[in-house]
């Protein structure tokens, strides 16, 4: 979530009910963007159309996704879902690549590749942009008025007051201060060319299906261990890490222990879990 | 379950996460039974086909649904799931008529359509074959041996003994006793008819989306309400009412009330709930 944004990542089978579940709601919900089209990220957009179009809760509904996956996608909802009828609440399928994938002036998300199993694959940046902030006591010295100018500096342009004076933006702004930025990587095989994109991230979620043991399957099936999203976290200098996807064949406890050993800022995500990413902050979040 | 064999009957979206939490395991589980094609119903196949051909845990997997039904599964697990290619385990995709859709000389389970929503719409009964019981005390008072001849004079055959003499089975068996009778039925909008099908049995499970203040919704979604349901089981002289597919914004306690003011003997299923059938008997098991 950001401002009046949200963003649901992927949508494996039974999304609608942790959502339910979760009592976070369906509001405005209706921008997924998809990591990949394997079916386990996929599968819930089924349900959550279904539902969604029953309701009439949503005015409509995008889903984002690479072209392989995007296919998949419409076989989903067109084909068995919509079963070729035009659906109740706009829906459109939109093919990311690689770049800006949305921006609202505030903020914005880039996807980039990343390497699984399978063509166009996708990590997300989430990034607020760099502001420079409006420093009161300089306005009030300044003795600028109350009205638009002050809305013209901070958007960096100069502003001609009523007495005649131009105040330009650098007499009333501070340093920049650049904006929080999350990045969102689902599975994952291979980390090289990440860490550019990673460095200076306040939070990095990544896949940590495996650990060191079995790093051999890691590779077999272009996952990730522990170690490896540690490693990442700790090239890429970012400042927090949170791990997700992990198989239910390891203890909760050997997870934390491998990423800590590099990276000591770890977090494992579970099901329900709310974080607040901040500049420099990543916090768990009691509900 | 019956014996070695295991039904699932429909498969909504999240029945496998359901399976791997209730413990009940995946071993066998490979025929399932489709009552009809809506979404709610059928969602979960695409996941659990998936699951099922990553683990090879299951040597086939066959689901039986009505024509309509069967289109869309097909779409759902060709099309989505497979993408047009075969699948690593045999699966068969096999139409319902009404009738008999399987036998195991034992017990049966016959197809019969119901009203709902939607063409191709199936209710199921589970019927133990008829058995007349081998009396011990008058098989030793015949002098029967040991050997094959107990086994032939069960199955209802003559049986030549050693020392010459023929054994009829009315001489070993006693009355016959009716197997247990169980009939399942899902989504469904009128109970004509239903009441011959269901006469004599020992639970039936059936849909109770509404309450009578709803009974117009019920009507126009062609669903169930509580006391329908109690009615139905009422006049068919049923002994147990199991009811499922609530809607979520009613009380439990509120569907206890108006069915077992016209059926005493109603429980209300809930997930995980594991109930045991016997003639005469039906029974929550506390696991």
């Amino acid at each position: 979530m950001h401002n009046e944004h949200r963003f649901l990542i992927d949508c494996g089978e039974g999304t609608q009910r942790q959502i339910l579940k979760s009592g976070i709601g369906f509001k405005r919900l209706n921008r997924i963007l998809i990591t990949h089209g394997h079916l386990d990220h996929i599968l819930g957009l089924a349900g959550l159309l279904s539902t969604l179009m029953r309701w009439e809760a949503m005015e409509d509904l995008e889903v984002l996704a690479g072209a392989w996956a995007l296919e998949r996608i419409d076989d989903l909802l067109n084909g068995v879902v919509l079963r070729g009828k035009p659906s109740p609440i706009p829906l459109r399928l939109t093919p990311i690549r690689p770049g800006m994938i949305f921006d609202d002036g505030d903020f914005s998300v880039t996807a980039f590749p990343v390497y699984h199993r399978g063509p166009d694959c996708f990590g997300f940046a989430f990034q607020e942009h760099t502001r420079r902030p409006f420093l009161t006591e300089k306005a009030e010295a300044l003795d600028i008025p109350p009205g638009p100018w002050r809305k013209l500096l901070v958007d960096g342009h100069p502003a001609e007051l009523p007495d005649g004076r131009t105040i330009q933006p650098d007499q009333v702004l501070g340093e920049p201060r650049p904006g929080t930025r999350l990045i969102h990587i689902g599975d994952v095989g291979r980390t090289d060319g990440l860490a550019e994109i990673c460095s200076d991230a306040d939070a990095l979620v990544i896949e940590a299906t495996y650990l060191e043991a079995e790093a051999e399957m890691a590779r077999d099936f272009a996952h990730m261990t522990a170690a490896g999203a540690a490693h990442l976290a700790e090239t890429a200098g970012v400042r927090h890490l949170l791990l997700t996807h992990l198989s239910r064949r390891y203890r909760e406890r050997d997870v934390y222990s491998e990423a800590r050993s590099v990276f000591p800022e770890t977090h494992v995500a579970r099901d329900f879990d709310h974080f607040r990413v901040r500049r420099g902050e990543c916090v768990r979040i009691e509900d």
